[in-house]
């Protein structure tokens, strides 16, 4: 048995690794390209070994180590597939332990302590710890889920600014930011949206906290209804004895203050994020008897 | 100058040939594949072929005829591509005049009335004519428009089984009937909306009705949201001396009981399909002076 364990935290666009020892201090970290299990398992595992292999690297150690190493993975698209997940992986390591990219992110966020965890980034995710039983909701995809996700609020800001450019709506600040962007030519933003992945359209959420901070009324609306179902969701994981909820993900401070009671004042910055989590799973999984 | 001329209706799905004299009269038809020029030009050229020489071969026709016909066509995508849509076209015919799909239904909904016309169906599409000059709004495409449109209300249906799934809403009608079509398996459901084309979620549009009908209060609450929509639009276009607005698309019977005032009683059933809309523009363009 390895002193060492390798924690992945392998997402859409890219795979993070910490290399760390038995008492969960992470000694160096490596970086790659996207780990989804679910899209591409083949990619996935490439990505997750170039990511250990760079920590590896970074602390000095030869690439054979890997091979004395246990891992644990939190990757996205573990969930979809379920215990299958693990068998497409073919991974050099000593042991691999496969979990989601959400419970190595609830994990890292709330450390030992049961509550809520919401990832607000380009998709969405929630989860609650309670009795050290996981809960979640949601969290199926942009397709049929993703509330309060910034690509859909990306893409429903631009169908706003179409509106108001067809003279549907009123021409605010918020139509004008987004058409500008696509030279006051819809026919443009037509083709960017037919073409445009999920991280393009989130590219365009923050202009919607930014034009509602100024006054637009479209703005207000299209915030409203996204932090209700944020809301929706927090509503249906809440207990009564809940004492923590922590928003993750780069919309995550733009929505707190948003949040009415009960939530709002159940807020708490999480306590380290999804690759901490990683680790910390990772001591248990191999460290601990 | 031929005696004949060839009207196209050219869709997503379908392409759909007249062979027409003078006077209007429709003496064959032709069906091929998709003819959306945006989407794919060669194909939409094929399918456009296919479709009007089936017309020439069911009137006894000789292939060869095609070359002394004008052709009027009436194509998805048109209005993206503006006047370039012509050029991207290389057909055999003796005149071509290329309008929107939306023209040509305009054309055949309400004759040479002035009024509204939308389509609802998988997607949607609004426009008006008031005193011969057509406005239109939205029919921006799924990403960014489709007001009242049966793929995102399939979607929106399927996202809202999802939460009920998850314990988020109530499970009523709508969410037993949709999760009963996935084997109750909210990964099957996934996997469907990862690879589904817009007519497969506009497959699902049909149930929202009838879990409406069957008090079901999700269903009830999506209708008067989608509902909203379509007379968010229709408000930006009815002006003081309407008279009429026609409803066409699969959902147009669905929608139309559900509509306020003043929509409600401007109601009209269309005159033609959008078919007979491309033969009368024919008429005008190639058989008047």
């Amino acid at each position: 048995m390895s002193s060492w364990l390798i924690a992945i935290d392998g997402g859409g666009s890219t795979c993070r690794a910490a290399l760390a020892g038995p008492d969960g201090e992470i000694v160096s970290r490596g970086l790659a390209g996207p780990a989804n299990v679910a899209t591409d398992p083949q990619q996935a595992a490439a990505n997750i070994v170039a990511a250990a292999q760079g920590a590896l690297a970074e602390a000095g150690l030869p690439a054979g180590a890997l091979s004395a190493c246990p891992a644990l993975l939190g990757l996205a698209g573990a969930r979809q597939l379920g215990r299958d997940g693990r068998s497409l992986l073919s991974l050099p390591f000593s042991q691999v332990e496969l979990v989601g990219d959400g419970e190595i992110a609830l994990e890292g966020a709330l450390g030992p302590h049961d509550g809520i965890m919401a990832i607000l980034g380009t998709g969405s995710t929630f989860l609650a710890r309670q009795d050290g039983k996981i809960r979640s909701v949601g969290g199926w995809g942009v397709h049929l889920a993703d509330q309060g996700g910034g690509a859909r609020l990306g893409r429903e800001a631009l169908k706003s600014a179409l509106l108001s450019r067809d003279g549907v709506r009123p021409r605010g600040v918020l139509a004008e930011t987004l058409l500008a962007a696509f030279g006051d030519d819809p026919a443009r933003m037509v083709a960017f949206a037919g073409s445009a992945r999920q991280a393009d359209f989130a590219r365009h959420a923050p202009a919607v906290f930014d034009a509602a901070k100024a006054g637009d009324s479209e703005a207000e609306a299209l915030l409203a209804a996204f932090t209700k179902e944020v809301e929706e969701m927090l509503a249906a994981l809440v207990w009564p004895g809940c004492r923590r909820i922590a928003l993750m993900g780069g919309l995550a401070p733009l929505y707190a203050p948003r949040l009415a009671p009960p939530f709002a004042g159940l807020l708490a910055a999480p306590l380290g994020d999804a690759l901490d989590g990683a680790v910390r799973m990772g001591q248990r999984a191999f460290f601990t008897a």
